[in-house]
């Protein structure tokens, strides 16, 4: 993979420059990108900016992202060829620090389940997720330095972990959604996913102007870290649950102090009100595809869609306050003794077939509770497969969830 | 002006059609549109639904929603000729329930204080208020029964109570905001025009499928109304502290509790807080209109976002926090012993001149904290302008704001 903090101190150091980054990205797509098909568009001219702290990164977009240059196609034939006439507020953002567009990547359907066919970088014949697929393939792959995607499930931190790479899911709407295609509007929040935590750190303090997200490893605390196994989630596969234990023994021995915490019940409830609350909002956000082309859409799109038509108000109602008491129970109970959560980024490795992208269970009430969400890289199974660990602070705690998150990925380079 | 639910009852009583309701809006806007100018387009072709609660209603859409078969020009040459590839969710909506979109209505450039050329349609050398300058003028001129705006600050209810219309801003994302062009997210809200508070209460229940939001006068119970005279805000105008105290008085003869009420000291703060965090985030929502085509942007917008360029994230960050504390202090000690309070829509009738759209100061707050508002016409100057006044409750409390709104409407209507 390419580090973006490496490549920017190469750039720095006169070893690089901006402009050979950019070559060299894509000459890396032009090399790999048939067999594994992150993107859905590249702009062949793509150059590298003048000046700005993300000079020389090449950025890759989920393709719901809109772009004023390229189309913005959302996976789906319903918007195919489509060009916005504006920018997405994240993109203007990125080409304020330097970066440059060089593509989008592909995403699945409108942000739903059916898959899109993107292969993992680790190995072709599973699913790198989804479904931010594109974005976090293209990065596993070391084809670019930076992607952004979003997440209203978990289509950041699963991908991420499933292709091996490092991603932010900031506190809800850091990062402007303005331009980008909606799901479920309590829900959808933009993420990052680059090499290593620092990387995406460094992006995220670039992107949002915030200084104090970059990970300064001279004054990282060993962080109070709270073991959260999710059971209202279901049980991890093997693999997941031995990841979990490999990153909380790697962290205790590096220093942190390293307990068992149990959700509140409201974050069990919270778990089952996701769904009720996506799905409510999805069918007004996707009404008029729904409306105008429903033959078009992918199968379990559609099938969610359809059974969706028949939440009541009063289901919404409720699974927003379940959402707003679990929040604060969050607050006020659970962070009071610790710094951060650790728990799975997903169930296990990523699934073998191309058919599905996976599941989100250990991440949808995360998004819900619109807390900041890293996926750690670091650990593998066996055979290879990446498999994360996700790390959660407390809303607005993006800084101390960078951090701690960047302490047990250095704990787990360590491990003897 | 046209009643909404007159024309329902007209067309279910088969004295009038869906079509000729359609043709007569037509007709209507041939006839007064030129000088009027509150429509930006007009489809020439729109007719009435099959089918729906609110089939013959035509509907002016303010140009910032998008539409997949009209223009969506934003009142701006940025967006000229703009085409969509969809529908805004709320079309969509509207269409599930019968209603025909007749057209867009103008709006402010970007939905900011620089004026569009909409008069209002009491008295044309007035403002209509802005930014829903069209929705609000439309409705006002009996051109249609119905129309959808826009408030960020105050861009809702200060037309209305300029035009002499009904309106109701409801609670934060009770209507979808996907497809409408964003100026500050965590504020913008749509809102409905119409001609008295049962019609727009009819038309949200319709749009929303909340049937509980109908106005039903023989349920209507006398509301406990705390007046609260906004000090925060500056002092009204000595039309809007007459309509104040006539609307205060109309309701307590009517057997409403009407007593004062304080503001809380978060909420004077909360004020305050507005400029910064609308500020901050439009620097985002609006970066490529702004990095792209600044030359382009209305004066006023263009001066607002080159100094939102230097808020820093900490002053927005406290203005996030303020606003959350407000919210808390309204719903746990304003809104313990009154169902609603009632306060200036505006500071008076419609300024003189069409070079500025009049002040959202009486609003702003209101919309920062996401509770229903709702202006009730009814009240007008020695001079025949109209002077609104804004009814609003709890957060959620949509059915009590617009029946408590209709209580005093009717208590207005029945004035010695």
């Amino acid at each position: 993979m390419l580090s973006l903090l490496d490549l920017l101190r190469s750039i720095e150091a006169g070893e690089t420059t901006p402009e050979a980054a950019l070559r060299q990205a894509h000459q890396a797509i032009a090399a790999r990108d048939d067999e594994l098909q992150a993107f859905a568009y590249v702009d062949g001219s793509a150059q590298a900016a003048a000046s700005g702290p993300l000079r020389g990164v090449a950025v890759g977009l989920k393709d719901i992202i809109d772009t004023a240059d390229m189309p913005t196609q959302m996976g789906t034939p319903i918007y195919a060829g489509w060009r916005p006439r504006a920018d997405a507020a994240i993109v203007s953002l990125l080409h304020r620090a330097g970066a440059t567009v060089i593509g989008k990547t592909a995403t699945t359907p409108l942000v739903y389940l059916d898959p899109t066919v993107t292969r993992n970088p680790r190995n072709p014949a599973h699913t790198p997720g989804g479904s931010s697929s594109g974005s976090a393939a293209a990065v596993g792959a070391g084809l670019i330095p930076l992607a952004v995607g979003t997440q209203t499930g978990g289509s950041v931190i699963r991908p991420a972990s499933f292709c091996g790479v490092a991603a932010v899911k900031p506190s809800f709407r850091l990062l402007p959604t303005v331009g980008v295609k909606p799901f479920a509007w309590t829900l959808d929040t933009l993420g990052l996913f680059a090499a290593t935590v620092a990387d995406v750190a460094c992006a995220l303090a670039a992107v949002t102007g915030r200084e104090a997200l970059r990970i300064d490893r001279r004054t990282i605390a060993a962080p109070r870290i709270g073991v959260m196994t999710q059971d209202f989630a279901g049980e991890p596969d093997p693999d997941g649950a031995t990841a979990l234990e490999a990153a909380a023994r790697a962290a205790e021995r590096a220093g942190a102090v390293v307990r068992p915490v149990r959700p509140s019940p409201t974050l069990a409830e919270a778990f089952h009100a996701h769904g009720p609350l996506q799905n409510y909002e999805a069918r007004q956000a996707l009404a008029w595809e729904y409306d105008s082309h429903r033959a078009l859409l992918g199968p379990l799109l559609r099938q969610l869609l359809d059974e969706a038509q028949t939440i009541p108000a009063e289901a919404y109602d409720d699974a927003r306050g379940v959402a707003h008491r679990a929040r604060l129970a969050l607050k006020e109970e659970t962070f009071r003794d610790v710094d951060v959560l650790l728990t799975h980024a997903a169930p296990g490795a990523a699934p073998e077939g191309l058919g599905g992208t996976g599941d989100s269970r250990f991440n949808r009430v995360w998004t819900l509770m619109g807390t900041p969400c890293v996926n750690v890289p670091g650990l593998e199974t066996e055979g290879g497969l990446p498999v994360g660990v996700q790390i959660i602070a407390s809303f607005g705690g993006d800084a101390q969830a960078l951090a701690a998150a960047a302490f047990v990925e250095d704990a787990l380079r360590r491990r003897p």
